[in-house]
């Protein structure tokens, strides 16, 4: 198709809306697609730029021109501006920041951490003193409608710029134009301030059902909003990101990321997981001599290793999930562990019942019934031990101030390996040898 | 503080938002919970209803009787009516049903399964004709005001209730009230049938930014709407669930599930987690010959296992990801295939150069070259195969319309780890012995 048919690819791409063009542009080749943006209208890729994943901006913004640049950003809100122009090169993008003409709100939100509230937040709001009517709010909606869009709400301030009230659009619609804003306003609105965490805001919009978030200052004043469709992408993100951590991923992989970006994330814990898997074999070797005496032992080191892994594993997901949720607090440690306690020894019965099991049918000659107890017995101990550890290491270390997270991937997998095996072969030695 | 003081519990209860009434019942034992959900006057019960997981729904509302049940579903929305109904005793639910205003529509909407946009659709929606004008929309908007909340847009529909546009509340706002609804509503919107998967009523609405969806039946007649905040819910839902089955858990656990429940939803994965690990047990045991002449070896199995479950489970939770998200297309077979295999060789090259260092650095007297070189081959080939292993078989599942999350979990660690285990020995029994 792309054999330099200009007009027919333009007709194609004309009715796409923005995300569509933007997945587009996403599932071309690298080279078709700097072709393909090149040729669009800038008003049409100005649009999508938002939409892209931050790879392909880079790939897609390199080499254009500064005045392109700046036509490409300008139309944009605030928040998408300060996003697009964090993927243009370093010293360009200097040069594009003072031509914008909201260079000076740009410049504030690039300040911003980017995984706070201040790093979602657009600067564009529709705003009114308290003492306005409903008439010149609807008229600041007008006036403010290219720039504020999607409107929610318009925000009351008060004299000093400190966030008053909010009004919602339908209370607006429905007042008299006469009534003074301050009549129609909700006074105890929920707003955040900036250096407020990304999850956590997403935690109060979803929590309390919001469309649009008021951001202040730590005195009080009106700095911008943040708009739900910035926090949908928030709560993707972190999901993807806790289970990026659950498998042993660092950093954020995406598809488009390079091979040794991707490479990079997964060596990590890869490499640790080596360090922990050759302790699990010096473990091993350490029992050299109960395995040269009952080499039938070795049956149950993928056994053991299978099970405390996943054991442990499937306790701190839930653990991790909980505190991300905000549902699990720090004070139902102890309900948390007598639960858990019970799941273990109920599924530690049910497991070791099943492998005595599979050690009867397999049949080991005059040791098959010693054998069967002490694999039972030793499975069930691994099992509320690691079942344990699993429950507990997020929450100890979400009370030291570390993501819970990083404790649900290969580092449960590998220490409950160590411990399995170790219990395992202590087990194996005092009851079958 | 619960000694029966019912006037100072209420007193503190007071001006809680529904969803922070809904928290400290969820927090509270379960008894405590119970006395102060009947203390509280209906209205504010009934507005922290929604907001309530399931099993404590069903535990609080437990033995209410019907007219007490009616009293408080009665006022909720109707997406909400039908989810708390859905938590009722099934014959006391029928009694409930009958007895609601709505009976009509909540019957409809019980009648689409949970996990659609018919089951998340509220049939509460702002209509007018095509023919109204602007103030006749706004008086809409008015007098369904209690029904409806919040409203975002008014639809405008033909004589047969086909949906025909959407006007936004803000251009509603601004356009003079004579105009008719024809001239300002947007044609293009976004609609979807109620039998579309949740999944992807969650992905529609994030990918074209939108606060509400319209619901049209198959002929384009308008049901309803669904609003952001019930897909919020279902992305955080999908994503806990995704990372669920990554760690072996089937059925949704939560924070409140009883201890059968938690149990049942781990044991199904460990139960074929045991079976898998016994045939890696075998498949350790039909090498104990070789186990026997270099029981060094021995050393290696759990670095095996570790780095094939591992490896597989990385680019498996990507495929899943990228499968969920939308941005992985069937079609990116070959290129992810391609990926994968590069960073596949370059961390084999990594670890297998890490592992070898680590046999040198400890030392196995005149073996330790050839173990050193047999152990890096043979870890190589198995991170090359357990992440194309891992990386494929998600596709596979979706072209054949099996959920991919499913092969994230135990699935791969456990096929990985017999297949690398078998490749380790026969890697071994070439090289070494």
């Amino acid at each position: 198709v792309e054999a330099g048919h200009r007009g027919h690819v333009l007709n194609l791409v004309a009715d796409l809306r923005p995300a569509d063009l933007a997945a587009l542009l996403q599932h071309l080749p690298a080279d078709l697609a700097r072709v393909v943006f090149r040729w669009l209208p800038e008003e049409v890729t100005s649009r999508a730029l938002p939409e892209l994943e931050s790879a392909e901006r880079v790939d897609l913004l390199d080499g254009l021109s500064t005045p392109e640049l700046v036509a490409l950003i300008d139309p944009l809100a605030s928040d998408d501006q300060a996003d697009v122009l964090a993927d243009v090169d370093v010293t360009q993008a200097e040069d594009v920041l003072v031509q914008l003409e909201d260079a000076v709100d740009i410049e504030a939100l690039l300040s911003y951490g980017e995984d706070t509230a201040g790093g979602l937040m657009a600067t564009e709001v529709v705003a009114v003193p308290l003492t306005a009517t409903v008439a010149e709010a609807t008229e600041a909606v007008r006036s403010n409608a290219d720039a504020v869009d999607p409107v929610f709400a318009v925000y009351a301030v008060d004299e000093e710029n400190k966030l008053a009230g909010v009004i919602p659009l339908k209370r607006l619609l429905l007042s008299p134009a006469d009534t003074p804003v301050h009549e129609v306003c909700e006074g105890d609105a929920v707003s955040v301030e900036p250096d407020l965490d990304q999850e956590e805001v997403a935690r109060i919009m979803e929590r309390y059902d919001l469309v649009a978030l008021p951001v202040v200052s730590a005195g009080g004043r009106l700095l911008g909003r943040i708009t739900i469709d910035d926090v949908m992408n928030v709560i993707r993100e972190e999901a993807e990101e806790d289970l990026q951590r659950a498998v042993g991923i660092t950093g954020e992989e995406e598809l488009s990321s390079s091979i040794f970006a991707v490479s990079r994330g997964r060596l990590v814990w890869l490499l640790l997981g080596l360090c922990g898997a050759y302790v699990s074999g010096l473990v091993i070797v350490g029992f050299e001599e109960a395995l040269t005496i009952a080499p039938v032992l070795a049956l149950f080191i993928p056994i053991v290793m299978a099970m405390a892994g996943n054991a442990g594993i499937q306790s701190s997901a839930i653990a991790v999930q909980g505190l991300a949720s905000g549902d699990l607090w720090r004070s139902d440690l102890a309900r948390r562990i007598g639960k858990e306690l019970g799941v273990a020894l109920l599924n530690g019965v049910v497991l070791a019942v099943a492998l005595a099991g599979i050690v009867v049918l397999s049949g080991f000659g005059d040791d098959t019934a010693r054998l069967a107890l002490t694999a039972a017995i030793a499975l069930m101990i691994v099992i509320v031990l690691s079942t344990l550890v699993g429950a507990t290491v997020p929450l100890a270390l979400n009370r030291i101030g570390i993501d819970p997270a990083l404790a649900m991937g290969p580092f449960i997998t590998v220490s409950n390996d160590i411990l399995g095996l170790t219990v395992f072969f202590l087990v194996a030695t005092l009851l079958y040898l």
